[in-house]
């Protein structure tokens, strides 16, 4: 992509309550993206995007991010099946985080650990942290399969 | 902080298959965080944590963040009243991203533009974007309040 499809960013004022879509992509060109059920709200996973994958989400209704780890542009689900499809994409008061409302295809698996969502696991509170704070796996949230991405 | 309260990240199996609670903190020292509403499960707002304010959310059940612009670690709701009582806190599963289900106190605002949610307008789907190219406000979210952080 050569030029941006987004407008230049303007000042706080108009990127939090006017209607221009203006996103602030980070130092390293992203910006943080949630997939949440759009029938029930869960959350079920956290990714990044660079323009170009917001805007192919934009343009097509499915989930394109950008890998890190892998350093390309990624379809959510090209390999596994699990496209997410977007019912409703927003973003935040400050525009540096972009919200999808998806329907995940196939077996409804978002987490390339097999789990419908991420958040498989819960952090206890109420006692300070320690280096061996064990986390509590949610025992409903069942495993549905090994598939990756 | 002197000494991390966090255990040092082991492999990538441990990280996301063991119950070993080992945040990954970007370059940066801070980790993204999601508040989402515990009831309804609604996105609320996207805020980034250091140690120290992740190791404070633990140990309260309040949220607190690492304001990148002020650069001070930072009580949600602190001003407004608008805290983020922590019902349940998760982490994905490669643990670089945090999510809290939370009641908001006072008047419900989590947004520092006085909505409920950061999430107040949606970016349209089916078209390539433009630099001109607009957001749809939520007309069913009304602003609550003017009030900040």
């Amino acid at each position: 992509m050569t030029t941006s499809p987004f407008a230049p960013r303007p000042d706080e004022e108009t990127v939090e309550t006017g209607a221009l879509l203006a996103p602030r992509f980070d130092a390293d060109g992203l910006i943080v993206a949630i997939a949440v059920d759009a029938d029930t709200g869960e959350a079920l996973m956290v990714a990044h995007m660079n323009r170009e994958a917001l805007a192919r989400t934009i343009e097509t209704g499915s989930g394109w991010f950008w890998s890190r780890s892998r350093r390309k542009l990624w379809q959510k689900g090209e390999e596994s099946g699990n496209t997410l499809e977007v019912a409703e994409l927003r973003i935040d008061c400050d525009q540096d985080a972009i919200l999808l409302k998806v329907r995940v295809a196939g077996d409804g698996v978002a987490c390339h650990r097999g789990y419908r969502s991420c958040f498989y696991r819960s952090i206890p509170t109420g006692n300070a942290p320690s280096p061996a704070t064990t986390l509590v796996f949610d025992r409903a949230m069942r495993r549905v399969t090994a598939k990756a991405r």
